[in-house]
C-alpha cells in the first residue's frame, strides 16, 4: 500500500491536546503522521508525563513513511510565549491559527492527504483579536469552500446536519428548501466519493416532534422538507423520511440507514455522543479535503495529567486514515 | 401487603390494545388488574389470537383481590360498533373516550389506585368530532389539573420536558420563566411524593446548542433558564445544570441523576427511546393519581397477528405497581 501523510494539529498548547498528539508515539501506523505544533512544547509535555519519545523534525521533501512507534514527526510552529498547562493565554491565540492554516495549506497543495485536528477553545482565540467560530468555517473560508455539512460518526451511526452552531429560535428559518437541498447534495456527494458508497441511503429527520404530525405539529414537513426530499428522489437518491426523531434511532433503522440527517444539533448528537461517547468523531463534509476531528473540548483540567481519554482521538485518526485509504 | 386495584384502558380497538391487556393472563400479579373495554371484542381477540382466557366481570362491590394466571377482570364499556381488527372506525371514538373517563372517574374517588392506558388513535378520536389531543391532557381536564408533566422512562434513565407537542419554531417563547418553575415544582414534588426520593437530583438541559455557549449560541440560557434554576435552587432544590444536551447524557452524570429535564421534545426523547426502545414508559406527573402509558401507537398492522410487543406496557404496568406500592 502507498503510505500518504497525514497532518495532526495538537490544537490548545494549555490542553489536552499536546497529550493526545504524543500518544501516537505508543503505535506505529502504515502512513506518515505529522503533527503541527511547537517541538519544544511537545518535548516539554512528554517529560512531565514521563513518555520517551523521539521528536523528528519534518521533511516536506522526503518521501513519506510510515509512523514508527517510539517517534514522533513535527512540523514545527513556534508559540509567541511558553504554554502553561492548563492556563489559557491569548498571546498564543495566533499560533493555533498558523498550525491550522499550515495543515490547510498542505491539504490543498497535495502534500497531506487528511487532517485530524485536536481541540482548540474558542474563547482564546477570539480574544486575541481574531473572529473565529471553529475548525469547519476556518477550513471552509481557507479552501474557498461556500458550504460545509458537519457530521458525527460513531461505531454503527454516522448523523450529519442540516443547522449547526445557531440559536434553537433560528431554527425554523434557517431550514429552507435551499439549504436541504445544498446540505443533501454534499452529503450525497461525500457519502459516494470519500466513503465509496456508490447509493448511500440518506434517513432524514423532521423538523417538528412527530416529524409535525400531518401537519398538526407544526408545517416545515409539508411545506418544506417533504417536496425537498421527493425533487432529490427524483434526481436518484435513497431517501426515507422526514420521519419523528425520537424513532428514527430505532435499530431496524439503524441497520437500514448509511447515515441520518438531523434538522438541527440537538436532535441527533445527544444519541449519537450517547451512543459513543468517547469514540466519536466530528468528519468535515463538503470540503476539498478529508478532515475529522475530535469531539470532545480542550479539558484543561485533564492536560499534563496523563488521564486524558485518547477515544475520540484514535477514532478520529483511525476515521482518516479510512477516508484516505477508500479514496486510493 | 395490601392489595390495590389497577385500570388498564385497552384503548384503540382496532389496534394492538386488546392484544397487550390480555396478554395479562399470562401472569398473576399482587394486584387486581382491571381492564377497561368491551368484553365481547376482548373475548373475540383471545380466540382470534387462541388465547385461553376467562374473562371475569369486574364488581366495583368486592374486596380487591390478586390478579390470577388465565383470567381478565373486564370493566365492560360497550362499543358502538363491532370492531374490525387494524381497521379504525370513528362510531367507536366515543367508546375510547368513555373507556378513559371511567378509569380517571374511577381514580378521583379511590376505586382505583393507578391507570395503565393502551394506545389511543387521535385522528379517529377527532373524526368522531371531539378535539382530542392525548390522554394526558384528558386526564389534566378531567381532574381539573392546571398544569400536567410528561415524562418518560426506561431503566437507567427517566427524562421530564418543559414543553411538549408544539411545533419546534414555538418552543423558545414557550420556555419562559414561569413556565420552567412550574414544571419543576411538579417535578420535585412528585419526584418526592410518587417516586420516594426525599431529595431528588434534578439535571436540566440548555435550550440551545452547548447550552447557548456563554450566549454565543442563544441569549435564553442567561436570561431566563440560569435565574430561575437560581431561584429554585435557594428554595432548596438540588439542581445540576443549564448543560448542553449532548453531553448530559454521558454515564457519569446518568448515574447521579434522579431525572433529567429537557426544554422539549426531540431534545431528549431520541436518546431516552434510543436506550430503552420497546421498554420505556410514558408517566403523568402533577395529576392527582398515578398514570403510565405505553410508549408507542395503536400498530393497526401488529394487531390481532400476536406479534405485538409488550415491552413497553409491561414496562408500564411494572412502573404502575411500583409507584402504587412506594405510595402506600
Amino acid at each position: 500500500m502507498h503510505s500518504n501523510r497525514i497532518i495532526i494539529t495538537a490544537g490548545e498548547p494549555a490542553g489536552i491536546g499536546p497529550d493526545l498528539v504524543l500518544s501516537l508515539a505508543k503505535c506505529s501506523y502504515p502512513h506518515q503522521l505529522v503533527v503541527c505544533a511547537d517541538k519544544e512544547m511537545l518535548q516539554q509535555r512528554a517529560q512531565h508525563l514521563g513518555i520517551d519519545v523521539d521528536i523528528i523534525d519534518y521533511d516536506a521533501n522526503s518521501e513519506p513513511t510510515p509512523q514508527q512507534q517510539g517517534t514522533i514527526v513535527v512540523e514545527h510552529v513556534p508559540l509567541a510565549q511558553p504554554a502553561v498547562i492548563g492556563q489559557l493565554n491569548e498571546a498564543n491565540g495566533h499560533y493555533v491559527l498558523k498550525t491550522l492554516e499550515r495543515a490547510a495549506q498542505g491539504c490543498m497543495n497535495g502534500e497531506f492527504a487528511a487532517i485530524v485536528t485536536g481541540p482548540v477553545h474558542k474563547g482564546v482565540i477570539n480574544r486575541a483579536g481574531v473572529a473565529f467560530s471553529g475548525h469547519t468555517e476556518f477550513f471552509a473560508e481557507q479552501s474557498d469552500t461556500p458550504m460545509v455539512v458537519m457530521m458525527l460518526a460513531t461505531e454503527g451511526l454516522k448523523v450529519a446536519l442540516v443547522t449547526t452552531h445557531i440559536p434553537l429560535a433560528y431554527v425554523s428559518k434557517a431550514v429552507t428548501e435551499e439549504r436541504i437541498e445544498q446540505i443533501m447534495q454534499i452529503l450525497h456527494k461525500d457519502m459516494v466519493t470519500k466513503f465509496a458508497l456508490p447509493n448511500p441511503r440518506i434517513y432524514v429527520c423532521g423538523l417538528n416532534p412527530h416529524a409535525g404530525e400531518d401537519g398538526c405539529l407544526g408545517q416545515e414537513e409539508i411545506q418544506t422538507i417533504s417536496p425537498t426530499l421527493d425533487k432529490l428522489r427524483k434526481q436518484g437518491m435513497d431517501i426515507v423520511g422526514p420521519l419523528p426523531a425520537d424513532t428514527i434511532f430505532n435499530h431496524k433503522y439503524l441497520e437500514d440507514a448509511d447515515v441520518i440527517l438531523g434538522m438541527y444539533h440537538d436532535q441527533v448528537l445527544p444519541v449519537l455522543k450517547y451512543k459513543g461517547f468517547g469514540s466519536s468523531v466530528n468528519i468535515t463534509l463538503g470540503l476539498p479535503f478529508i478532515r475529522t476531528s475530535v469531539d470532545h473540548g480542550t479539558a484543561l483540567d485533564l492536560a499534563g495529567t496523563g488521564n486524558a481519554d485518547t477515544g475520540s482521538f484514535q477514532t478520529a485518526l483511525s476515521h482518516a486514515i479510512e477516508l484516505v485509504e477508500k479514496k486510493q
